[in-house]
């Protein structure tokens, strides 16, 4: 059994085109990674993920444990049986949900302390306590605890997070997984070029199997994220795999792939979905907009995914969304996450091809995103 | 093209197995028909009915005039286009509807006044109304407009409805429909067996496609509604086939059946569905208890529904139903409607094979209805 390998099959400028391998089969890079929170994409099953030529979903090791409590989750055989999910599965480490969700958290540097958002009773989160989670779930890739500062954190604040997490990322690798898990990284720094890089030089040195950047898409401006991403990504190791943490909008998937980052993951495309905003190569269609209440045309009539293909029309869409009809959570959300994933395949086939630039372009002319909707930043409550 | 047609293929006392043929394909019988209120069966899809073997579904009249407007659906082509469903579709008249949750209705000889219940704007249904709004929505059986006055009504509040539901039957008679649509006639007089028998000779020479049994399962203790069934279903027309409408739980659905019952339609399977009860051959299954959080178990490890086959244990389905997960509805309404589909094919069979009561004893023997749940009743809110 493949423990873990990542290969970069091509380059095309400082975007990868790679491949990356778990114990639950290969994983094509750069990739998108639908988001399911509580053992379940919302309004999508393993078979839709299946038709949607999934092959990764991640897990929140923070809900995870509140709901339905990893210890269940391991007697039922570990999540990939327990949610009937052939594919791999990342689960993140819970540091991001512990600093935005958790109430009265007080963080020392052994861990942090606080309240149970379910019924408010005590909760410990240290290094070894979420790997622990993590071993029990038998996610594919665990990621390291991490102190995410919030956005608008000072130099001194930040510098702090970057120490406790390098020193929590030691005590992590200390922790002995099971056999076919892969641990990986987390760079912090927030938009400080010079503490991004020192903080990468730390994280980088433990040899982890892949290195995250967390803390962006938190809140700052764009342009911020595009700076770190530009200074920071193409000095990652460039045998690991580079994951972007919780981004973003499609154009911050194409700012993150130009960069080299192979993995994303965003809460959007499912949460837009049910708030009716649908994904098109032309942009955001804004399903709630009385001109599609007689429109009997698809969503995009490009579009090959299921609820397109099955024709669909925005007009029904529109009265499934009106009518609060659960059908209609799952047609867009299917559709958006085709979106998605279409995106990254297609720019994985114009980095084998040489001609990345190019698609970007084309992205971008022709993408125009909602005025004032910029960023996947998740919303406090965090969840897919 | 066929327009309409009904074949009895066997009789086993007094239980029928037949076929009936609609422009949109054949429906075998016994039936059980999926309501789909606004134009969607809830949580489900095409693509779910279609493996779920669904042959025809129920529109409601009312909620879909209300919303999205049956105007609106005959310009995108017709309901059977509008929700992407090419099997058959039956439309209720809307009158159950119209004096169960219709506000400050006033009825006359002429029709009914109420207030829109979306937004409260004056309304006026009449049988040519009622019948004009089928017209449009395309459905292959239209329901006349009846008058189905409440369950505890005195015998001379249920005369009067059975007259004024014939006089609006013979006027719904004279409204010319699309070439496609058959129309059902239906039969009131509640628990009165001389009632009944009387309305069911004016309705049933009226010569509709087919004759519907209205105001029962509509809060009458059980023993009433069978000793009806008894007294009345065996004196509908033979040739024609009979509909019970609104009903019910599965020993419902055997009573009718045993008494020469054709079509069934409920909400129950999806409803109970999304309150976590699930149906099972041993009975229901009430997805909440403690004893369900740690089952590896599927639902019903007999059960072939895909919900039952992709192996989700009732701790994981339990787990989304707490959690609040989209996914649960469709998984579990996928296991209801298999299990009241499977039970009307499953009979079927047995009336072939003329050993119907042998099946139905059987049924009964082991399936154990949970203790105050007798009836099929749709709350007064009485969507899907």
């Amino acid at each position: 059994m493949t423990r873990f390998s990542f290969t970069v099959s091509a380059t095309d400028g400082r975007a990868r085109a790679g491949e990356l391998v778990t114990s639950h089969g290969p994983v094509p890079t750069p990739i998108f990674m639908p988001v399911g929170t509580y053992g379940s994409v919302k309004a999508v099953g393993p078979d839709d993920l299946h038709a949607l030529g999934a092959k990764i979903i991640l897990g929140n090791t923070f809900h995870l444990h509140e709901r339905p409590g990893d210890e269940r989750i391991e007697q039922q055989g570990g999540l990939h049986e327990f949610i009937r999910w052939p594919g791999s599965i990342l689960t993140d480490s819970g540091g991001f949900q512990v600093f935005s969700l958790a109430k009265l958290a007080k963080i020392t540097d052994e861990g942090v302390a606080f309240a149970s958002p379910i019924d408010g009773s005590p909760r410990f989160f240290s290094p070894e306590v979420v790997m622990g989670i993590q071993r029990r779930l038998g996610s594919d890739i665990c990621m390291v605890f991490d102190q995410c500062p919030p956005g608008q954190a000072d130099r001194a604040a930040v510098l702090k997070a970057m120490e406790r997490t390098t020193a929590w990322a030691r005590r992590c690798r200390a922790v002995e997984m099971k056999p076919h898990q892969a641990v990986f990284g987390i760079v912090q720094g927030q938009i400080h070029e010079d503490l991004r890089l020192s903080h990468l030089e730390e994280i980088a040195a433990l040899d982890f199997d892949g290195v995250a950047l967390g803390g962006l898409s938190v809140g700052e401006p764009i342009d911020d994220m595009v700076r770190i991403l530009r200074a920071v990504t193409h000095r990652m190791p460039a045998h690991k795999p580079r994951y972007l943490m919780g981004v973003g909008t499609p154009l911050d998937l194409i700012h993150g792939i130009e960069n080299g980052i192979d993995m994303f993951d965003c809460v959007m495309p499912t949460r837009n979905a049910r708030n009716g905003q649908l994904f098109t190569s032309d942009g955001v269609l804004v399903l709630r907009n009385a001109r599609h209440r007689d429109s009997p045309e698809p969503i995009d009539p490009d579009c090959p995914c299921a609820t397109c293909r099955a024709g669909f029309s925005r007009a029904y869409l529109r009265h499934l969304l009106v009518a609060g009809e659960l059908l209609y959570f799952r047609l867009a959300s299917v559709h958006n996450l085709h979106f998605y994933l279409d995106l990254v395949t297609r720019a994985r086939a114009a980095i084998l091809e040489g001609r990345f630039d190019a698609f970007a372009a084309d992205f971008r002319t022709r993408y125009r995103p909602r005025p004032g909707a910029r960023t996947g930043a998740p919303e406090p409550e965090a969840t897919s």
